[in-house]
C-alpha cells in the first residue's frame, strides 16, 4: 500500500467497503511499459477500470485506448482522447455500434468472423481491422475460452476476404490469457501471426501489426515476472518469428497497468464457526463476489489481504462476502490464515484491485450499493 | 411468455436487452401458496427481484418480507409493508445495522453464530430469533454451500444462551437449497429441527416457529414438481416429526414466487464458427453473465430460450455474452438446439428470467448498462 492510500484512509472520512486508487502508482507503471517495450504502443484496456481520472491521466501520458463498446469510446473521448488513438478490441458488435464507432472517426476494429466482417464492410469502411487469432492459454491465471479469435486457416480466409470487400486488413491479433505467468504462451502466439503474415504476403497482402494483447499480470499472492521479463521474451520471439521484418506491434493491459494501483478497505462483519469442533474461522467482510470481487469466482484470482494485526499468530479462515447468497464465498478451497486476534469491526485491506472491480460490481443485490472509489 | 408479455413486447418501444414482468404471474403464484399452503406464512425473498411494483402488490396481498439489509427493509416499508411483517433473515449483519432494523420496529432476526446472537443481544433486545442450521443440499440445482447456518449442537447451545441473554429464541430455520427438486431435502431438515425442539423443551425452552426457507422452483427447462407436491411432501414431514405440536412455519420463496413472471427480450449480435470444420455455431446475444444472467455461472440455471423461428430445424449452439470478457459464456458445456435459420439481429427470448436478474447486473462492464425492466 502506498503511502499516499494509507494516508487517505487515514485522513478521509469514508465507509466501506471503499476502493483507493492511487494514479501515481499507474502513471509509474504506463512510464515502465513505455521505456521497457518502446517501440510497442500501449492500448489501456479501458473495461479494467473506465474511471475518467485514470483515462485523463492516461490521455496525458499519450496512451493509445482499447475500447470494448460505444459507451467506452465516449469516456474516452470525455477524457480528451481522439479518435486515432481509439481501437474498437471487442469481435462481438452491433452493427448500429460499429456505424456509431465509425461516425465519430474510429478507424480500427478486431474481428474474428466472417459476418463481423461483413458488418464492417457495410458501415465502417476502408477502415484498418485486425483478426483475432485464437491462441493457447496454459499459465493464465484467468484464462480466456474460446470465446475470442478464430482457428488460423480461417483468419487467413477472412483477412483476404476483408481485402476483397475493401477495408484494410492490417494485422493479427490474440490474448495469451489474463494474468499470464508463461512467457512461452506469446511465443507460441507470435509463430502462428507470423505464419499467417507470410502466408498472406505469398498472396500480395501485406499484414503490418501484430496487436499481443493483454496478460500483463498485478502482484497477486503468486509471484509475476517483471515488465523487463515481459519485453525480452516478447522481444526474442519476434525477432525469432519475423527475422528482420519485426511488424508494428500493439500491447493492450488493463490489469497489469492499473491492478497494482488499488486497495479496497473493507470491515469484517462477522467471524464465526460452524461447530465447536471446527478449526477453521469464516470470516464475513463487507464486500464479496457481487460487489465487486468477482474475479474470485473459482478462486482465480488471489488478492493478498491484509490486517490491523499482521504479526500475531494465524489461523485458516474461509472468507466470504456480506450477502445472502451462498456462492458469495471469496476463498474456500484456498483458506487463508489470518490473525487469531482479528476481531468484527476490523478494517481488512484487499491489496491490487484497481482492475476488474468497480464496474463488475453488481447494481444493488441485496440491496447493497456499488462499490465506491476514489482515485487520488 | 404471457399474452400480456407478449404484447408488450409487440406494442411498446424498447431496446434491447430488456426484462419483462407481467404481475399477475406473480400474484396467480402467490395466491397458489396461500391456498396450497394455507397454515404457512409466506415471507417473500426480497434479494430475487426488490421492484417497487412487485413489493406493493405483494404488501397488497399481505405477504410478509424475507429482507438481506437495511436498504431491502427500506424498500419493504415505501411499498407500504409494515414492521412487524418483516423478518432481517440475512446472518451476517453489521451491528449499527441491526440497531437501525431494529429502530424501525423489526423484531425477527436470524442468526446461526455465538457474535451475531451477543450483537443482537447488544442492540436488539428481547427480539425474536431464529437460529439457522446447516442442511443437506443434495438434488437442488443452485445448492447452498456452507455459508449460512450451523450444526444442530451448536443451534441448540445458540437458542439456549439467547434465553440466557434476555432474547426470544422463537425457532429453527434452514434453506434446502434455491431450485430444490428433491421433495426430501425438507423431510431430512424438518427431523434434524424436530430434535432441536424436543432436545430444547426438555431444558424448559419452548420453539414455536420453523422457518422452512425457499427452494421453490421456477420453470426452467428441468421439469419441476407442483406446489401441491412440494406442500404435500411438507406436511407429510411435518406430521411425521412434531406429531401433534405442529409448529408455526415459514417459507420464504422468491425464485418460485416471481421467476416464472418475466420473459428478457434480447437480440442476436453475432452468429459465427471459429473454424470451417467447426459444427457448433458461437451465438453471442447482447446479455451475458454481467447483465444480469449472472446464474448461468457452471450453467446452474438453464433458462428455456426461444426464437422466432422455432419451427425450423436446430443445431447446437454455444451461447455467449457480449462482453470482452472470456468467461462472460452461458451455456458451452450445455449446447442448446437453436434454429439453423436464426440471423444476426433476430430477438431471443429467454424465459423464467423474473428472478436474480435485474440486481445481479454489473453497473457498467465493458460500458454496458444494467439491465432495464418493466413491470406489467
Amino acid at each position: 500500500m502506498t503511502v499516499r492510500i494509507q494516508n487517505f484512509f487515514k485522513d478521509s472520512p469514508h465507509s466501506t467497503p471503499c476502493l483507493v486508487i492511487d494514479l501515481e502508482v499507474i502513471k509509474a507503471k504506463f512510464l515502465e511499459f513505455q521505456q521497457t517495450m518502446p517501440k510497442t504502443k500501449i492500448y489501456y484496456a479501458v473495461k479494467a477500470n473506465p474511471a475518467p481520472e485514470i483515462l485523463k491521466l492516461l490521455v496525458e501520458l499519450g496512451a493509445y485506448f482499447d475500447t470494448a463498446s460505444v459507451q467506452e469510446i465516449k469516456m474516452c473521448f470525455d477524457a480528451g482522447a481522439t479518435a486515432d488513438k481509439i481501437s474498437y478490441g471487442n469481435t462481438i458488435k452491433k452493427e448500429r455500434d460499429i456505424a456509431t464507432a465509425y461516425g465519430m472517426g474510429v478507424r480500427l476494429f478486431a474481428f474474428d468472423s466472417q459476418n463481423e466482417l461483413e458488418k464492417l464492410a457495410r458501415v465502417a469502411p476502408k477502415s484498418k481491422l485486425m483478426c483475432r487469432i485464437l491462441c493457447d492459454c496454459k499459465g493464465a491465471q484467468w484464462p480466456l475460452s474460446r470465446k475470442f479469435g478464430c482457428e488460423s486457416d480461417m483468419a487467413q480466409e477472412l483477412l483476404e476476404n476483408a481485402h476483397k470487400l475493401g477495408m484494410i486488413p492490417v494485422g493479427v491479433s490474440f490474448h495469451v490469457g489474463s494474468q499470464q505467468i508463461n512467457l512461452h504462451t506469446w511465443d507460441d502466439a507470435l509463430a502462428g501471426a507470423a505464419k499467417i503474415f507470410h502466408d498472406l504476403a505469398e498472396k500480395g497482402i501485406n499484414l503490418s501489426l501484430v496487436n499481443m494483447g493483454g496478460g500483463f499480470p498485478a502482484q497477486y499472492l503468486t509471484v509475476t515476472p517483471d515488465t523487463q521479463d515481459y519485453s525480452d521474451a516478447i522481444d526474442a520471439s519476434l525477432r525469432k518469428h519475423f527475422g528482420d521484418n519485426i511488424p508494428d506491434t500493439i500491447i493492450e493491459p488493463g490489469r497489469g497497468l492499473v491492478g497494482q494501483a488499488g486497495v479496497l478497505q473493507t470491515e469484517v462483519v462477522l467471524i464465526s464457526q460452524k461447530s465447536k469442533y471446527d478449526d477453521v474461522r469464516w470470516v464475513y467482510l463487507d464486500i464479496g463476489k457481487f460487489g465487486g470481487l468477482a474475479e474470485t469466482m473459482d478462486e482465480a484470482i488471489r488478492y493478498p489481504i491484509t490486517t490491523p494485526h499482521d504479526d500475531d499468530d494465524t489461523a485458516p479462515c474461509i472468507i466470504a462476502g456480506p450477502t445472502c447468497d451462498s456462492v458469495d464465498i471469496l476463498y474456500e478451497q484456498n483458506t487463508y490464515p489470518l490473525p487469531v486476534s482479528l476481531e468484527i469491526g476490523d478494517k481488512v485491506y484487499i491489496h491490487a484491485t484497481g482492475a476488474y472491480t468497480t464496474t463488475y460490481a453488481s447494481v444493488a443485490f441485496n440491496g447493497f450499493e456499488p462499490l465506491k472509489y476514489y482515485c487520488i
